[in-house]
């Protein structure tokens, strides 16, 4: 095992009409900036619970984040703070509204220029604003970790960053809050946090047995409420498992000790940059080719995932590895997510200058072996037909 | 899924040579009282790597911290807090150094009678001094939760508390500490850790599969790398396994939104403090009985046991029921804990008075289902023959 920190410290408050606790949780007293989304949560009754549990504070609000929130639009909420001398944020949606209020905690703290916040991947952070959140949406796990990705839309970049201080103060996870999402919102939650796990399992062998079957608990555990979603989109159960699943997709436990890979992600915020994909919809592209490209250096952890996450143990060798690869694509489509960057009608492209892209965010070289340059990136993008 | 609360805000520093990071850990300019148990840390060099790491700071040493840590001896340690000014508590060694220090964190924060603090359960604990340890010895999980045992040997008591202000800030844990234990220590380390997992774990059935699956993560992870570790008492590999795994048995994680039993806990401090037995051996007797008397409850979650965790998938039934119950009364055997109360020299005893004990300190009744009052106890102690 390798050495490692584990650090964790959001309280999570789970389950059915936990929003009520905010009346505990946000400090006596605070004047508090809440942010949202596009403004489901004033259909699905979230914003009224929201506001009943914050009575006796000054709220501000400011709603309108998107999916792969904005810099420049989250930028908009900075004079706010200050205006209305507000000291706590409370984001209220899923995991672009919380990572779009880091953003905003963090900058409402800085010297810096707000962009090299980012730009630094958070290594010009030193603090934050207290933040806390109410989560609508199982998919990111930023909820219980210190990571946020923002997008700059007007210069086409997508830049995840991290800081210590971007741990939220709370998070409240009621699943009934999901029964109104649309169903492709769940498919794509079900592929990000699918696709976190084997970011940090499908890598090399590392004596670390526990992290490996916590992260066979995690995927077994996605597949299996997920379809149940599919099947019974009505059942509180299965989104509340599904919801904690994916917190334990992404909470530190599994890479604790281990290493992790990434390449999927990297490359996908570019293709989201880029070509406007769902973030889910880049990671189920490119996931099954870096399968395929790394598969050498991924074979023997590709093996155990094939035994262990999908039961192929009367397969071996390439066999297991196809099916195993295969198995992965076969779930994706069947939650509804594609798989194939022509599925989504973009066009071969001059894959080298998405590499130049990465490479110039200072990435290079990615996966865990810290071996996927330009030409391999390039590969891969190939290997999404 | 049962509503709940998770938060583990502790820092947890893992690894060969991680010590030495005491010195980012430990607040700068902080007075510190160092706690410690008989004396073996300073024979291993862990007491050595510690103090040139607190080096600058000033440390006021505190010793002799028994397993089952004692109420008299530890409110020893209080004048030493007020008369050299001190502000932080550093313990250095395994779960009963951390337990004492425990208790002494909040004692010193207390108007309460500090017994109370206890007695209470840690309901009268409001604060606590800050605190960090370096632990020793894998088993407890007290690292990275709020709980904590104390003794009061001057009255046959053993109680246990929590409180969130007993959260350490850090917990380093460096594996190659635990390389210099005795065997008998590292068998009691499995088997308590194995317990911890059970009592969250063979219940009754809840719709929280992940949280299940996680815990046969633990106990799989447990059997193999007890195993690994009386076939290779030197590998490092095994004893970083075993480690992280005895943090993650008590962690919070797999009890979120399930249920607990502890009726083995319960009646386990009893044994140790009437009788003296370590707390592992006292578990090692009382878990099989609880699993022979509660069996009918149990019936469902013990199946899944015998089959997730022991591979009994041949068999069903009660005597998958039977097999899974000897299987891990033979395991406990294996690493070298017996397991009925003969095998310690202790005579059938008149057991209603442990039963009137465990009513006088509140807590019954006990079990996942709350029906195990004084007769059941009586029973489940017949059966520790």
């Amino acid at each position: 095992m390798n050495n490692f920190e584990f650090w964790a410290p959001t309280k999570i408050v789970f389950g059915q009409g936990q929003i009520a606790q905010l009346k505990a949780l946000v400090p006596a007293g605070a004047r508090v900036l809440m942010t949202y989304g596009l403004g489901s949560i004033k259909n699905n009754g979230v914003y009224d619970q929201v506001l009943s549990a914050l009575s006796g504070h000054k709220v501000v609000e400011f709603g309108g984040i998107t999916p792969n929130p904005d810099y420049d639009h989250m930028m908009k909420a900075l004079p706010l703070i200050t205006e209305h001398q507000l000291d706590f944020i409370l984001s209220v949606g899923g995991g672009s509204v919380i990572d779009g209020t880091k953003f905003l905690a963090a900058a409402a703290c800085a010297q810096a220029d707000p962009w090299a916040l980012v730009t630094s991947g958070g290594d010009l952070i030193d603090k934050a604003m207290p933040h806390g959140a109410v989560l609508t949406l199982p998919a990111t796990g930023t909820e219980m970790n210190r990571w946020s990705v923002l997008s700059r839309r007007s210069m086409d970049e997508k830049r995840d960053f991290g800081h210590p201080s971007l741990f939220l103060q709370f998070a409240v996870m009621d699943p009934a809050t999901t029964l109104t999402l649309p169903q492709k919102q769940i498919a794509n939650g079900i592929v990000d946090a699918f696709v976190h796990v084997v970011e940090q399992y499908v890598t090399y062998p590392i004596d670390a047995p526990l992290q490996a079957r916590q992260a066979e608990a995690v995927l077994l555990t996605l597949i299996e409420q997920g379809r149940r979603i599919l099947k019974d989109p009505k059942s509180y159960e299965a989104r509340a498992n599904f919801m904690w699943a994916a917190t334990a997709a992404l909470n530190g436990l599994i890479e604790a000790g281990t290493t992790s890979d990434w390449t999927t992600h990297k490359i996908g915020h570019e293709l989201t940059a880029l070509y406007g994909l769902d973030h889910a919809e880049t990671l189920a592209v490119v996931l099954p080719a870096v399968f395929k490209v790394l598969r050498v250096q991924k074979y023997d952890k590709l093996m155990q995932y094939g035994r262990n996450v999908w039961g192929l143990n009367h397969l071996g060798g390439d066999a297991l590895a196809d099916a195993a690869i295969q198995a992965t694509e076969d779930f994706f489509v069947e939650v509804g997510v594609k798989v194939r960057l022509s599925d989504y009608g973009i066009a071969s492209d001059n894959f080298s200058r998405i590499a130049d892209k990465i490479e110039a965010n200072g990435a290079l070289p990615l996966s865990e072996r810290k071996n996927v340059g330009k030409a391999e990136i390039v590969k891969i993008l190939e290997a999404c037909y």
